[in-house]
């Protein structure tokens, strides 16, 4: 089935696999006449790059993007923007023992169960890597939104048991620590754990939020195309994603009423909404507030302790991964996030251009 | 925007408002051949009914579907099946004195921005009777999947700080209890809770849980119509949700690789996994383990004590809201999550019917 | 599948057999704030009720809608609008006879390969009568283009071998003759015309043009939704319609490039072509010409005189079909394929609003 | 907008320019376990390449492809399939010269109104290289098709004034006539007639039939997504195509309907039509007969004579178009043709997969 796209106008098509030629995407619906290069997706894509640090596998991938159409004299021309990186550090040896097992926490079995075989290599579609796509897509569309004074922001909440203090939280922390927290104690601390568990050869798991200013009240479609289910079917479409969370998220289940709605009220003249545990949309639809994400992200399922599981035969086995893998993924994820909400917001905001007579009308002028 | 359909091939069509003539549904590429009668879907609809029981809104609704097309001699014909329910309890008087004002927690406000107006009685189109033509087309969907052996089973899992207790789990109790708790102890206790809560004037929320049973592994598409992403959409897109979990969630987060990955072993002659913490899903394909999934639900915004908030004209205000409204929201969406589940399910059993060559062999011999 | 939906922003989706309940249409992502009433849908539904006069089938259909949702004080709100078109002139009698045996040129055999049985009524989803949703959700459109200038007008070009004479076309005409041809002389020879084939137990074909002035430049996306392939489409779509045209169409394929070429020059200060051979349409783009289509329309496969076909049980037999049939379907089809081009061009309209920056800034200004 | 997407299950995106870095193809939903390999699509691209005799432009494109991803052990994965081919031959000098002129019957002016400006090197996104990709992905629909006993086979049925004889119909000269003609003597008539066309700097149209053998009965979804109304727009969609007939098309306007309809028959057991005129398609479903289309193409829009024309000023001038140009597009876009038929053909028996409720129970059994 075609589960490669996602978006009704910004629509962005991914392919590849992690031991193949290459990776990419094809961004349609970008709007015509936004200036853009290499380096705006290249800065991305070096976001989530491994081999920065020690908590990161080491394998180096230069994950270069090269844009082959869209764009003409530096700006977007409405037509497809077509993105390529070329896999260069496949070593393919390291992956051969597990062509015929499935490994725990791995979708080794379920491709096999849908399509009757699978490309093995280093997780094939399934691996990490099918994110670079995404990634590159949403460097553009973070762009894009920009230019309509929407900022995103995501960062990594926690990793294991060490969450961020809010009391502690800077932003700029987020760009400079290795975990991707926006509190350099906290981090600390995390760096700490997952040294504890590279040493047991165990892996770790952890939060990644998200947080998106400036968004005009009034996007989002009502019962289907709400912003929050878009928003919740973007992050759990990432790999190792479990748990979506818009606003206050789980604690709302045990709040009364009384406590969980924001009250509106009147700031320099304009509406707005005196707490938000609503997370920015009310109805599935922006309310102008912040808007805030968090994702709930497993630990990695890649661990080099043995672990008990089945071969394609049908035979019980032990197997002990070897490779190079992350001890965890959520820094890695933590670009991810963002380029996933920025896809989905600026695909609803495009949407939303014809929802009403008047923003037609200020289109269309007779 | 065209936000009011869901799904590929099994695909549905909603519409209706609160105080309107009528909501419904149209299901189209519901498969051929299919005994199917009003009763299948009346007693889908009968379980979200109001004024049941005290801790639902006295509000009577006879909420009778009607279908118009798409069935002949008893049997679905392919052909769209359309399906009418009558509003015939609105009293549009009750609502009159929230036209102009904003209800905090409700979509008000939003729509209002987004349409330049809204129809407020009852909260139009955002109001909870929307879930209507979901229930009816959910009914279809559950009755196709259980001619493949699939079973869908929501419940209440909590409400506020009364939580259901596995040892005295009883399936049957869902079905009895006031609370849609299948726990008889747990229910007595909640509703306990809920009458505090209206004798207070406010509200409570709850969290649904649904587990789904004789899942064939292979369903769901990899990268953006995984069908933990898809379902975590459904889900999110139910009004009052704010948190989705797939299997273990957000539990995840805080554990280690060697505990959270599920073992392959073998269980008469079959592949299974020998513990469930991914809840039936790995890389976004059913492993042919039991589906679980989980449905935040937030307190019911509409409480009878005083809240600020402001009207249309900028206003600071002080409302209190009158009418009929449910204390929690929880026992009457269950249905409503156990709905949504199905009908994504069926669309991605159907999407997979051409996933690989053997399988369309198996339907095109030549 | 969801055959039954049409559309990305302006969305439809019909539904409805010819003896069933009933018929309708559910048309969402209509812009918020048109005013809108059932009587701007019933005048579109007008133009196709057979009965009104000899060459067109006695049968009477009051065909009388009722809008179910999506307006609210006379405006429409952005919410889905339901409508509902009772059957009342059904006599299932007439159809007993055909249930098991196929009729020529006819969709009987292709339905019960395809689903495995059919409703048999009246053609069930495959008879002209589907065309009801059509029209409502053809009515709607027309309404919103009108406030953009846009206007569609549709007429009988030619039945069997009478076609209209461009000397004598009169606009008027075409709502006032009973085969809607702009020249009534031309009607005058085709109604003699159609006299005969009843009287010969046969029926005739015909083609339908339709114009469309004020169409602004730039509506329609390259590749695969260009305005004249989901024109094509959209007209392709109609029962008996087995070729489209547009522009000058067949006549192209012998045309020198040199005379089929539309030279631009300059009027009235603005770009405009010396010629119109394109027929409004250049790459897929409108170029704010006139865009003109054509329609072949087949005869009406439903003929009185004894015909060869073979039943289900795979006997060989002759049928003679009873009933009541219109001799030409032409007339009738006309208002279909204005409401086809109504939507189409709208659903181009509002998904070109997101097409380049400055459109969406106007918009949205910070 | 996302136009350059298309297909429901079978789902392609086609992007690049004529002189940008290259263009190419992401084809999704291609069931797993197709024997593919390179040589598969390469064969087809061949059928277009330019240069190839003195009919069409020298110049020489290598038009190589690379399969970037999706095949493994030279079988597809169900992975999209990515597929690049590099521009080589760009001669960007040639068409320095329109960059600030509306040539006329190209899309210069219509992709300047809609996107504010274009990529103007060769026609970017609007030039014929754009269907380098629909070949492509027609390869890979054609030989899934060919596993199900379907075949199909275009040619060219006329150029300007030269038609093929059906007296002479020989299926080979297809493949070796420089016009594609299935009749040599016809192509010999053409040929000097093209020359003529060349001698004197100007263009010529023609038509393309597409000939569909082994469509099993029931492909198609009746009201919108009927298998004739997504071939018309399928083919529409194709550059230069102003006009599309299925069967006998244009000529069933002045037929009756005794002598349209097709009766059914009883040939060795399984029933048949006695004639064709309907082309396969009854009700936008495959009736089981040789599926038959035709594409009108206009003339060659570049041709060397002057023409008036205004440029981005709004200034009238007189334009002389240079560069490489054929005078007849027909002969390189029958395999155009043949692949978009291909890939809709495919689309529709994927969807048709989940029909009626029998197909399904062949493919999950329990």
């Amino acid at each position: 089935m075609a589960g490669s796209s996602l978006g009704i106008i910004y629509r962005i098509t991914t392919w590849g696999e992690s031991h193949g030629a290459g990776l990419g995407v094809v961004v349609d619906g970008c709007p015509a006449g936004l200036p853009l290069a290499e380096n705006d997706i290249q800065s991305y894509l070096d976001r989530r790059k491994p081999g920065q640090n020690r908590i990161s596998t080491p394998r180096k991938e230069a994950d270069a993007v090269e844009i082959l159409s869209g764009i003409f004299e530096g700006k977007t021309t409405g037509a497809p923007i077509s993105m390529l990186i070329r896999n260069t550090s496949q070593r393919s040896g390291d992956y051969g023992e597990i062509a015929a097992s499935y490994r725990p926490g791995h979708a080794d079995y379920t491709f096999d169960r849908k399509y009757g075989f699978r490309d093995y290599r280093g997780g094939g579609r399934s691996s990490g890597r099918e994110t670079i796509g995404r990634v590159a897509a949403g460097a553009i569309a973070a762009k894009v939104l920009r230019e309509f004074g929407i900022e995103l922001f995501a960062y990594t909440r926690s990793i294991g048991p060490v969450t961020i203090d809010p009391e502690h939280f800077e932003r700029a922390a987020a760009a400079e620590t290795p975990t991707c927290m926006p509190d350099r104690d906290a981090s600390a601390l995390a760096e700490r754990f997952l040294s504890d568990c590279m040493r047991s050869y165990d892996s770790a798991g952890g939060v990644i939020e998200c947080v998106i200013d400036g968004v005009p009240a009034g996007l989002g479609d009502p019962v289907f195309e709400k912003l929050d289910a878009n928003l919740a079917k973007a992050l759990m479409s990432i790999g190792a994603v479990k748990a979506v969370e818009i606003g206050d998220g789980i604690e709302v289940s045990t709040r009364h009423g009384s406590a969980n709605n924001d009250a509106f009220r009147i700031q320099d003249g304009r509406i707005v909404k005196a707490t938000n545990h609503a997370g920015g949309i009310l109805g599935g639809i922006s309310d102008g507030s912040q808007i805030v994400l968090r994702a709930h992200v497993k630990p990695t399922p890649s661990i080099f302790s043995p672990q008990d599981t089945v071969n394609r035969d049908g035979e019980e086995i032990s197997i002990s991964i070897k490779g190079r893998h992350d001890p965890v993924i959520v820094p890695r994820a933590v670009v991810v996030v963002e380029s996933m909400a920025a896809i989905t917001l600026l695909d609803a905001l495009l949407v939303n251009a014809g929802a009403k007579m008047d923003s037609l009308k200020a289109i269309y002028k007779n």
